[in-house]
């Protein structure tokens, strides 16, 4: 019996004796808090959502900001259905915005001030001060219902924008921005209204998508005002597609009831397929059900993993919303694919590989192997179809490239941890096509930018933007493409793949000091020499030139942070984000105790930022130098400087929930080197979580003795026999078992003699 | 005034006065038979059309022709929406077809055989002898009518498939394949049905485009009978999109009228576009008034070339008809653009720029020279928002090249011929885009591909399929870039590229002989050595070698025929083929004698055919060495041999009117160099023609003395004063005038001494 079927059969018991059990009472959904992270630099989605949920109503503060909320004083314009969770760059979406007001259907400008928001998983409340109206939201997968509930006897009117979407801006083609393309409306009948948006560019640059719409209502329309640019039209029911911006103001019968509930069904193929999503998936008008199905499904997926209950309240918060953020991208649009039809699973808004890969995918894995094999094969599906998997995609649109092509490493990753129902040899082919076919024209798209350098040089030149994290990626990229074709037998491509995932010390300048480290990864031209002075980007006709260092972040204005030697990140940081090759980093950079005076100076000077990336696995590198007590007690120090419950939780843009990922992992005491098949063992936050794999088996870690002074790791079991190694594989998890730990105040000689695997 | 404001004066004096003049008598129109090219290998569209229409409503009598019609005794299936003309290899579109028939709506099947078809500019009709039905259409630009005439007291009935498209075949994926993405059907009121049909694939490898509809009927809709896949829906309004086929069947009203009348408007954007374009287009009933909306277009384009009333019918047909042909594409979709809406001209179907650079463009630059600007800053518009200008592009999608990209040669065409409106700057960086930027992962797609090979040896080497080809086309495209930089001032531009228009030269095997013949262009390895034995494209693996020779046209049958050395036509037709250095290649073929000795071999022997584009320009090679006389005795052997008023008329596929416009040309007594700035003069076949331009400036060709013997130039004047040469200038053309040719029986020493320009 599953846990899911275990819990609904015990709530069953519990109902039927008037009983309630402790766990009952709460359940997990709600212990996340969708408004962590929400302000600074977090940017989380904070409306309602389904797992994977391709509907994400939420409201739109401002054009700009990337998950369209903002805090107030901000007004709400409205409230748009689609949007993303945690990123940076440009906006992408923000389609299809709906706003209640009251009065008359005169002017298109309905924003209104805000007071009492809450939001809850699958829940978003507010009240619009302007009118007084207070506004709910909850959704399904692919449709949201609405419930405003309008002053006594007040004109209830809606508007619908089919126009509006986010980060518009006034210079046609800016980068980064959406342009507007079209839009329609339609008052189909006097309770439903039919449309589309269709938009381009955005943080992807992606081509033209269109988001359709269906919205039905549960009191009759009695007067309409569409619109086409500037102009109101009162009584026309239609506003075909010019190219100009469309919608409706929609004024509602006043009945006994003040409430107007709007049910909207998007689709990404067709007006009517956004009906059927809404017929299918909220068939009634009870605002309830549809709420508690979201929790449901929540409660089914985040209980896969059941923690301690003498957590405090704020560990649980911290740990299911963890698990929350990261299971809300990639969206699951399987039948929602406008540009081809096939019986296979088709998910968008990969926002990014390069983000998620670390911490996201390995935890998805654990929760829902499923889940992530229909991810690996929708990637292998844009391959066949697209011509290359994606590092980003975004509106049906691959784009764009941060450094490597990354779903290497997601296949490495499913193939190592032995993923059923996956084409590996189809898989290499796709890694292969990254690895040896220069993308072309656009080298932001899709693939790897400089690849003729790099495989030419066996790094990429200072001649290319970002030419460090990149040849670093396509180093590790290649480790993970070697892996999966000595698995397959394919002891060719394995041996100019293996010898490829060196290609990081090309790069490497071993004599290169810096505050009492030694070696570094520094920029190379194309004939080989390090760049001690290096010209900047798009300047190049100026010939400025600027000292680089290794803790260089900093760059002239007119350079783009694209156009960088790395993406994000310093050199002190990236020269550590070798995760195929760690004892060789430690010997280039003088042995073991150089290294961990290396790691202690990036650490104690904040050389270190966990926001980015390429630094999660750093903090675990004390494993290969046999201290994983350093590890922990550098991650313990991380979370507690960086992650809190309040709205500013995260310290960094959560990425798709890359942030959040990381830190659930280290609540647990594990930590992945995705790609790999093992988990580093930490000491946990947490005393006990148990995963409940939907094989059936449960795989339970426990921190015996854990206080806020037992911190460290004295002994361990697995299963009841010793384990003096600071690591577990995949494998050991997936049989099912227990993995005890045995806390103490003082770091031990556990893990310091058998060190983390390398794999070849 | 206006050649066509004045027959319109004309039109307007005869109707009042009750005089009819003989012009008026038979329009310019009656003469284009639509079925001259039809059967064989021309592949036209037969059905009615606007000049550049975007709607070409035609039969379709099997799944794969490229215009969906074939002779009888094929069954007729329906009638789609959406074609091509004259086009070779995978179909594309065949959109929203309607079939009409009698009885029950039981059966999704309702082929016909037919009787009494016939075809006219602008009109189509046939009586389908299952249900002894009449079916006739004609079109608008965006909208068709068709008018139905049932037996009387049948139960009228209409099928209308979303589904239907040409070129279906069972594999998945199958190359130049159309591949069926979505559809959708609805039943909007009793006159209404609307939907869409969802295509991948085709020819050019196209992403996913979408061809709306909105069906109206002169009739109510008694009965219907939807479907989705196998199954039936009897009353079931609508059919929402799930990835599988969907369609209609209609029962009408019987009524004292025995015809339904349908109109349907088709959109790119939406369905309500679409019905916006019938009722922008289309705002009556009556099928005689589109019917002369579109004789009425076209006589006005038609009549911009006035030639000799006593012409013979034969000559009347074949030349308005060539003229026709030429002008059916592109598709002018501009305010139909899904992708990106801006204030400009957009077009459609370049299908392949490759063919149509020689001699359609500059026909359509003679004709409307505003039409080619339209044309070519929808190039323009492309690269801005795609990122390469196409070569070919269908469905709003650029694919594939066929060998350069030839864009540049109608920039540099519409340069030097100094048509105004074109932001030529721009226009240099997308060709830089091309000459400098690889293409990337599809090389079939835009752009050069083999580029870096081309940049880096200075020819694409055998390494590259249509490696031949590609070297010659990116030599002249690299000659227009040249005239164009130098032109715009910018001076190593000029340098750089007009060195690289002698590219060609290091494919140009110097010793090698045959048939006579001194010097091919022959294949050559990256290392530089000349090939006398090719391994053929994918069949590397097996290392079989072949005996390439200047006549080698077949290839083994595992060999696709876009893997050659070239694409269509021989060495013997390719090594002639250098627009811009035609002297260089006579010298290289031992000087004037023998080069002519070369030429009459080719022709002799028949290694020539005028059904390859590349070919177009070699029987005016006689000009460049003094003798236009034997010009134009190969191109009336060439006219006589290949050009007919029959079905069978065109010698190869039109390729977008590409064979006919050659015709056309050669029929005046002028041939473009496409990309220079002449026109090179042959003996016409017809005594007079006169260019009506946009400018209100008249052109007129006359041929004194021309008979059937009489058929060299003796003399010439322009303007009354002796022209002694075999060609004249575009400025010549604009600035209106007179070419008067005085023609006689015998070659004359006219035009032997001042040869042709070479311009650099």
């Amino acid at each position: 019996m599953s846990f899911y079927r275990a819990i609904s059969a015990l709530l069953l018991i519990a109902a039927s004796t008037g009983g309630i059990s402790v766990n009952a009472q709460k359940k997990v959904h709600q212990y996340v808090d969708p408004m962590i992270g929400s302000e600074g630099l977090g940017r989380v989605f904070i409306g309602p959502s389904y797992p994977f949920g391709m509907i994400k109503p939420s409201p739109d503060c401002t054009s700009s900001p990337n998950s369209g909320w903002l805090p107030d004083p901000n007004p709400v314009t409205g409230f748009s259905q689609v949007h993303v969770s945690g990123t940076g760059g440009g906006p992408k979406y923000g389609n299809i915005q709906i706003m209640p007001f009251v009065g008359a259907l005169n002017k298109t400008e309905q924003s209104s001030m805000r007071e009492n928001e809450h939001a809850a998983l699958g829940y978003y409340g507010v009240t619009l001060k302007k009118d007084h109206i207070k506004a709910e939201i909850t959704a399904a997968e692919r449709a949201a219902i609405y419930r405003f509930t309008y002053p006594k006897k007040a004109q209830k009117a809606l508007k619908i924008d089919a126009g509006f979407f986010l980060g518009e801006q006034p210079e046609p083609d800016a980068r980064e921005a959406q342009q507007f393309v079209g839009s329609e409306i339609e008052i189909v009948s006097a309770n439903e209204v039919r449309g589309y948006s269709r938009i381009r560019g955005g943080w992807n640059n992606g081509a033209a998508y269109t988001v359709f719409f269906d919205a039905v209502f549960d009191s009759p329309v009695t007067a309409y005002t569409t619109w086409k640019g500037e102009k109101l039209y009162p009584g026309k029911k239609q506003q075909f597609d010019s190219g100009e911006k469309t919608g409706v103001l929609l004024a509602f019968k006043s009945s006994l009831s003040d409430t107007l509930k709007v049910k909207i069904g998007i689709s990404f193929i067709s007006e009517l397929k956004a009906k059927e999503n809404i017929d299918q998936e909220i068939s009634h008008w009870s605002f309830e059900r549809v709420l508690s199905g979201v929790q449901n499904k929540w409660d089914a997926l985040l209980s896969r993993i059941e923690i301690n209950d003498d957590a405090t309240l704020e560990q649980k918060t911290l740990f299911y919303t963890g698990l929350y953020h990261t299971m809300l991208m990639p969206a699951d649009r399987t039948g929602e694919n406008p540009l081809w039809t096939v019986d296979k699973p088709y998910y968008d808004d990969f926002y990014a590989i390069w983000d998620t890969f670390r911490s996201s995918n390995p935890l998805i894995t654990l929760i829902s192997p499923k889940r992530e094999t229909e991810i690996v094969n929708a990637l292998l599906n844009i391959y066949k179809h697209d011509g290359y998997m994606p590092d980003s995609r975004s509106g049906n649109y691959n784009g764009r490239t941060q450094g490597g092509s990354n779903a290497e490493v997601l296949i490495a990753d499913a193939y190592v941890k032995k993923l059923p129902g996956i084409d590996y040899n189809l898989a290499l082919e796709a890694m292969l096509k990254d690895a040896t076919v220069p993308p072309g024209g656009n080298e932001e798209k899709e693939g790897r930018g400089g690849l003729t350098d790099y495989n030419k040089l066996g790094y990429v030149s200072y001649d290319f933007v970002r030419s460090g994290n990149r040849t670093l990626d396509y180093a590790y990229d290649d480790y993970c493409i070697a892996i999966v074709a000595k698995g397959l037998g394919k002891e060719k491509i394995y041996q100019r793949f293996i010898k490829q995932a060196d290609n990081w010390r090309n790069l490497w300048r071993d004599d290169y000091k810096d505050h009492g480290a030694t070696g570094f990864i520094m920029p190379k031209d194309a004939a080989g020499h390090w760049l001690d002075n290096i010209a900047y980007g798009e300047a190049n006709n100026q010939h400025p030139t600027f000292k680089y260092t290794p803790l260089t972040r900093e760059f002239p204005w007119y350079v783009c942070h694209w156009c960088a030697f790395f993406y994000e990140a310093t050199s002190w940081e990236y020269s550590l984000s070798i995760p195929h090759q760690v004892p060789v980093v430690i010997a280039k950079s003088g042995g073991k105790e150089a290294f961990r005076r290396r790691l202690d100076t990036l650490f104690d000077n904040k050389y270190y930022n966990v926001a980015n990336e390429p630094s999660f696995l750093t903090p675990c590198l004390y494993h290969w130098i046999g201290r994983p007590d350093l590890s922990s007690k550098r991650i313990r120090q991380i979370i507690a400087q960086n992650y809190n419950i309040s709205h500013f939780g995260l310290p960094g843009n959560d990425d798709s929930g890359a942030m959040s990922s990381w830190l659930a992992f280290q609540m647990m005491g594990l930590y992945p080197n995705a790609g790999q098949s093992y988990y580093l063992i930490n000491s946990p936050l947490l005393k006990q979580s148990i995963l409940h794999q939907e094989s059936g088996k449960d795989f339970k870690i426990t921190a015996k003795n854990l206080t806020d002074k037992n911190i460290y790791i004295k002994s361990a079991t697995l299963n009841g026999k010793p384990l003096n190694q600071a690591w577990i594989e995949h494998d050991d998890v997936i049989k099912g078992g227990e993995l005890q730990l045995e806390m103490d105040d003082k770091p031990s000689a556990w893990g310091t003699e058998i060190l983390p695997p390398v794999k070849y």
